[in-house]
């Protein structure tokens, strides 16, 4: 097939990202020349512990928060579930009640289900057709034992971006520690931790260009959780285990990329995703756009075409990347989560396709794209 | 002074090890070609599958069991947490029983204070002065309800080999999961979970001159385990999170190099290590070794020099890179859980010296490091 022929256009970058060049530098720099443990007291273990506070410093640029306050984890999953299990008392788990919304990420909902297991309560709220919570419901879900909020700042399959200030202003009325998964924000939009008002932040290196397998958390000044990895006391004891020194310095330069270079990429890639969105809904009339069309991530487009299966339209598409529900738990073919959740029907759900455009697509890839889809869509409605 | 102006010797490797020439020609290929997430159905994504499940046989290699019991981690500290919190019904933790030992690394002996302060119960076995668990010990600690059994199969700071496949048949005997941290052993001595008969065993890829920030844990075929990381569902639900795809690359890479030099690095190491012991113990009468004369990795060397205090004698060798006491967490100057278990008198202690050999030493090295250490010793005590 001709789509095959040229080289692949990705668009699937809320799956992963490529790693930025200055990352890889970054990366490369740390594996060629520094291999000393950062708790050692010698030079060697010096010089790693300092590139470990300078990639620090630059999350908490991107971020708007003092380098106190970040911790390195090992992803957005641990940070996710740093927060959700790190709040609640084991020794009597019945105590305690978390909010979170049906969309969040499986990282979320699943250390949820745990919390249930072991005999917490947990509050999913709904959300409405464009997948956003009202902050109202979040107001009215409170008890006097809720010791969690968990709301995602942007969704990862609709790109829909959430409420997180008036929310945040609600939990802090409440005195609720208020926690937001911002693995698809973080470097994507403007976004200032003091201005949102939250406690907890979750930070994910290989969403904005850096890394798998590093993440960071924000934990506000004087906010405490229980460790989820006991041990050498790393981190300022909220996460033990030896420095992952290489991935973070990747993700360092990572966040100093995307800050510098913020107000450029949003541009692009709203007018790229803009394009996309144009043409395709030029073309096929029934289109659905899933997600809300304006509170919504520059880079993502989610649309369904009633009646023919998401994965049918791509496995004739080889030459692109994309997604028809969340990549990161794709492996079998159902409505996702947050469509059902957005009472999307399961024969425009089944549709749906998530188009995450990113730094290296142009223009002109995102033009071809369109006709290939296009051309794909009409071939299998023939 | 003249220790400083030639280049450092490296004697830390039980703390981190350089990363081998052929983890770092993977990582980089990995860093430079695959970026897809190793979830997503296209090509991309399934090049980095296949990557993770090439690393994934070199680990099952070194360990000498099937692939589908190994699990990727972020490291050694998250592998042990795993088992210690994986094995407890959270919500009833006071019918949980574990036995651990004394010498344990903290981040085995960290979460066993978590489960205590929840109310599951911990028995903290003794060690004799060489450092071993006695056997007969770990029986009578056994109780209907203990869930778990966990002992390191050699000591960071003495390098005692531990008598785990006696262990693990009395917990074997007894129907009780074992679980064994061999973060320092894995590529320094043969090892195979099968003939140890262990359930559980951790590996840390940056003590065998793989990266810092990935680990992994054999789980035996038939065990389960509560992840600590829920969320999308990978590594078979054990734990989640996007795969951590550069560094599980440069993992697998330090196992296939560490599998396939192991006799001639041990003897290299046996050699080296003796010859600085011998040459340390000629010059200085009264020297104490620590830990167990025979039962001991192959590269590791811990001398106490009485009344001195180690540090000092290091901070006067700026030339040499060597620990104290365990270098994960050697902020500040006390007597080591290790040394206090084993009896060693605080004044013996104290003037604990950790000299650990690796790949990149050379025999010259290793007499130069020897007379900087005698010349230091004596100045001192003139």
């Amino acid at each position: 097939m001709d789509q095959a022929s040229g080289p692949l256009i990705y668009l699937d970058h809320n799956a992963t990202t490529p790693l930025a060049p200055p990352v890889v530098e970054a990366m490369a720099r740390v594996m060629r020349e520094e291999f000393g443990n950062p708790s050692s007291p010698y030079s060697l273990g010096q010089r790693a512990m300092e590139m470990i506070e300078n990639a620090r410093n630059e999350v908490a640029l991107v971020l708007g928060c003092d380098r106190s306050e970040v911790i390195f984890t090992s992803g957005g999953s641990e940070s996710n579930n740093m927060v959700v299990k790190g709040l609640v008392d084991f020794a009597r788990p019945q105590a305690f009640h978390a909010i979170v919304s049906a969309i969040e990420h499986p990282a979320i909902l699943n250390p949820c289900i745990f919390l249930m297991e072991v005999g917490a309560n947990v509050t999913i709220l709904p959300v409405d057709s464009f997948g956003l919570v009202n902050p109202d419901d979040v107001r009215k879900a409170i008890r006097p034992e809720t010791g969690l909020i968990s709301i995602m700042l942007a969704n990862n399959e609709t790109g829909t971006l959430e409420p997180i200030q008036e929310i945040a202003a609600i939990a802090a009325e409440q005195g609720v520690p208020f926690h937001t998964d911002a693995a698809q924000a973080v470097a994507k939009i403007p976004l200032n931790v003091k201005q949102l008002g939250v406690d907890f932040l979750t930070v994910a290196g290989h969403k904005l260009y850096g890394p798998k397998g590093v993440g960071a958390l924000f934990i506000k000044n004087g906010r405490q959780l229980t460790p989820l990895i006991h041990g050498g006391g790393q981190e300022k004891g909220n996460r033990s285990g030896t420095e992952n020194t290489i991935l973070i310095a990747g993700l360092g330069e990572a966040c100093r990329v995307g800050r510098e270079n913020l107000e450029q990429n949003l541009a692009a890639m709203t007018s790229m995703r803009d394009r996309l969105q144009a043409l395709l809904f030029e073309a096929v009339a029934d289109l659905v756009l899933n997600g809300h069309p304006d509170l919504r991530l520059p880079n993502t487009l989610n649309v369904s075409v009633p009646g023919v299966e998401g994965a049918r339209i791509l496995e004739g598409l080889p030459g692109i990347a994309a997604s028809t529900g969340a990549a990161c738990h794709d492996r079998s073919v159902k409505l996702s989560h947050v469509l059902a959740a957005m009472g999307v029907p399961p024969e425009v759900g089944m549709g749906a396709l998530r188009f995450t455009v990113g730094r290296t697509n142009t223009m002109e890839q995102i033009e071809k794209a369109a006709w290939m889809i296009i051309r794909r869509i009409r071939e299998m409605r023939r």
